[in-house]
């Protein structure tokens, strides 16, 4: 009876655990599985022969339960990429013996673009040496939502209640005064504006905010952007723009490093200023007004107390099918979700190739961004809306969230 | 039978629409009181003679249950403080016009220092003018908990349990690589560090961060910094830092002024970087790891979605309380909250003259500060954990938090 291995790769989120809760979930309920293991810092503890034994840990479903409430990588994460196996076998075959080792028949690799690409090369290279005895499946997990194939990503769902919700709160913040002011809420994505996108939640309930929304899929025009603003303060006198911290004018050029390039501190380094911070020097520069600009940050990835149960639901099926699938033979693969059905919403779980999946990223399509380039349509709310439903009812302790931690990590 | 009048001032709370609500039901429930007037944005609202009557708009419970779990202030808010009368007693008698002219008795001011500054000025201006058919009196709120008199003051408890919630969330999200790196977080208060030290409690239930702890009471040394985060980083790769945004040299110079005075931007523009950003710097330049600084910014006093129970409730029975004693005759107050004992946890509400509270500001005590000047002690600790116990069951509707506003704002 063979082993089962898994591990978590690249940037955290409020969900990742939720899938390695539904992989150790089949991997225990399995009888062709005997041992559940995971490995430290996703390859990098395979690398280093870093491995755990799961199944002990969880003997009793509090701590399932618990693992799927906390948010970041249980497991640690790395952000390494594998090189051509022609470049350096050796670090194939360093993983292949460790595999070897601990008798391990599958590997669950749970992750975004890049640990998709490790699933690739890896199971390419079992592929050219006939090595058909150990299974390796992806499993997506991304706050960016630019995997493709899937319908959204794990991961995503959270990220975007954290961000509804937060910009329905600026929103009651910013309408309080009646001196004009400007609010720049800068969100997550150099490449895709999913979730600057859902921002445009925050609207459903009644809240005005935000009033102005740039995605990094349309150029930005700075001088647009004023005339924008100037437009939404004669009507009302707080204006909360959500911004992607991608957006780039028609060059390509990240608009944030203008202000780079001609400012430097006490060390002679360039200061780090994003797009919120550009944008609230130009509103003050042109407009004058009262501005300040706000960044999500880390937030934005690990609020695990507002995660969407919908998300945290998909995450934890999406890692126990792709389980499944592997013992019963499947490879080079990762889970994908299909939306069946959009009202009521139903989806299933396919698995797809994953060399169409790798290293390729899915933009948000441009119809689904006004013609202004300073909104999203109703097919874009739509599409996000299914994805933030349900509260997950968390587990609080002397009135802090209480989170799971791998006692020998 | 006379008229009540509540209004809203200062900065925004998750707790001061529940202190609101508390007014609301005594104002409707009590029977000496005819109407319930609320004053757009604070004392401005009353300069301008814009009063709405708000009995009309909680004819039913689960207006009031949404006012109580809405964040910022729903009748709108205001920075203004009053003149002395000497100096311009034409404003004292536009407001005592008002009040003539809508037959208010009672009028309830919910705010932090400057706002009970007004109800100093108001009630003093009552006395000296033998003006006795009108009770002015003031409900605290702040998120700082810098008021004198009360134990705490609504409004930090709710920022309290917001923050030690993040710094959890964010103490998992940066436990994730195994690379050093250094996370500082900066965290509301110019004056007072109150809010800074409820970070601590996001490690009662075994999260790592923060780390070190730097409150604005003790004078801030960059070396000294420095060199607590090096011997951090010997024991462990993930560093999280927590820093008031107050914190200031022993010349008592903030610390971020330092780099704005040696930086400009594109357009001459002094950069305003705060603590946080300044800290970032030093880091990257004199220890060299991966390095990043967060802002909690507006959300750590808007997040109504993490609010604390105990909070809002006792938000709610102060804006009670203070309306009854309104009514029956007490003016030049404020409404405090007395912790009668720890263990269980039990308060009482006293009242104490305004003069006693106006412009003044409680600091933590440097005997709840370590020696180190780097962390809170076992003492702040037990003050802090009351206060954040409870979670409001919020109401959400399509995945986004629901929040009341006043149909005719």
């Amino acid at each position: 009876m063979k082993n089962l291995l898994v591990a978590q790769s690249g940037g955290p989120t409020a969900a990742i655990n939720a899938t390695l809760c539904g992989v150790i979930e089949e991997g225990i309920a399995n009888n062709k599985i005997q041992k559940v293991y995971g490995a430290k810092h996703g390859i990098l503890g395979i690398l280093s022969d870093e491995l755990i034994e799961l199944n002990e840990q969880f003997t009793n479903l509090e701590s399932l339960q618990l693992l799927c409430q906390t948010p970041s990588a249980a497991l640690g994460s790395c952000r390494k990429k594998l090189e051509n196996w022609l470049e350096n076998e050796a670090e194939y075959d360093k993983i292949l013996a460790v595999f070897q080792k601990y008798n391990i028949g599958c590997f669950i690799y749970i992750g975004g673009n890049d640990s998709m690409d490790t699933v690739y090369k890896l199971s390419e290279y079992c592929k050219v040496k006939n090595i058909s005895d150990i299974q390796i499946m992806g499993a997506p997990k991304t706050i960016d939502n630019d995997l493709c194939e899937t319908d959204h990503c794990p991961g995503f769902g959270s990220a975007a209640k954290y961000i509804a919700t937060t910009f329905s709160e600026i929103s009651c913040d910013c309408d309080v005064y009646a001196v004009p002011a400007v609010t720049i809420v800068e969100v997550m994505g150099r490449d895709a504006g999913w979730l600057t996108a859902t921002s445009g939640l925050a609207r459903i309930n009644g809240n005005t905010a935000p009033d102005l929304i740039y995605l990094c899929e349309k150029p930005f025009s700075t001088e647009r952007f004023l005339k924008d603003v100037k437009n939404k303060l004669k009507v009302k006198s707080a204006v909360v723009v959500a911004v992607s911290e991608g957006v780039s004018d028609e060059n390509g050029n990240y608009i944030a490093d203008s202000l780079q390039n001609s400012c430097e501190d006490a060390f002679g380094h360039k200061i780090l200023a994003g797009a919120g911070g550009y944008l609230e020097e130009v509103v003050r520069q042109e407009i004058g007004c009262k501005v300040r600009s706000i960044e999500l940050n880390l937030m934005q990835r690990c609020a695990s107390h507002v995660a969407s149960l919908t998300d945290i639901n998909e995450a934890k099926l999406l890692g126990r099918a792709t389980t499944k699938y592997a013992i019963e033979g499947g490879s080079g693969e990762m889970a994908c979700i299909k939306r069946v059905s959009q009202n009521p919403y139903l989806t299933d779980v396919e698995f797809v190739a994953i060399d169409k999946i790798a290293n390729k990223v899915k933009n948000v399509p441009l119809s689904w961004i006004n013609e202004d380039g300073n909104d999203i349509t109703k097919e874009m709310i739509e599409y996000l809306l299914p994805l933030i439903q349900g509260e997950v009812p968390g587990t609080y302790k002397e009135g802090v969230p209480l989170h799971f931690h791998f006692a020998n990590l």
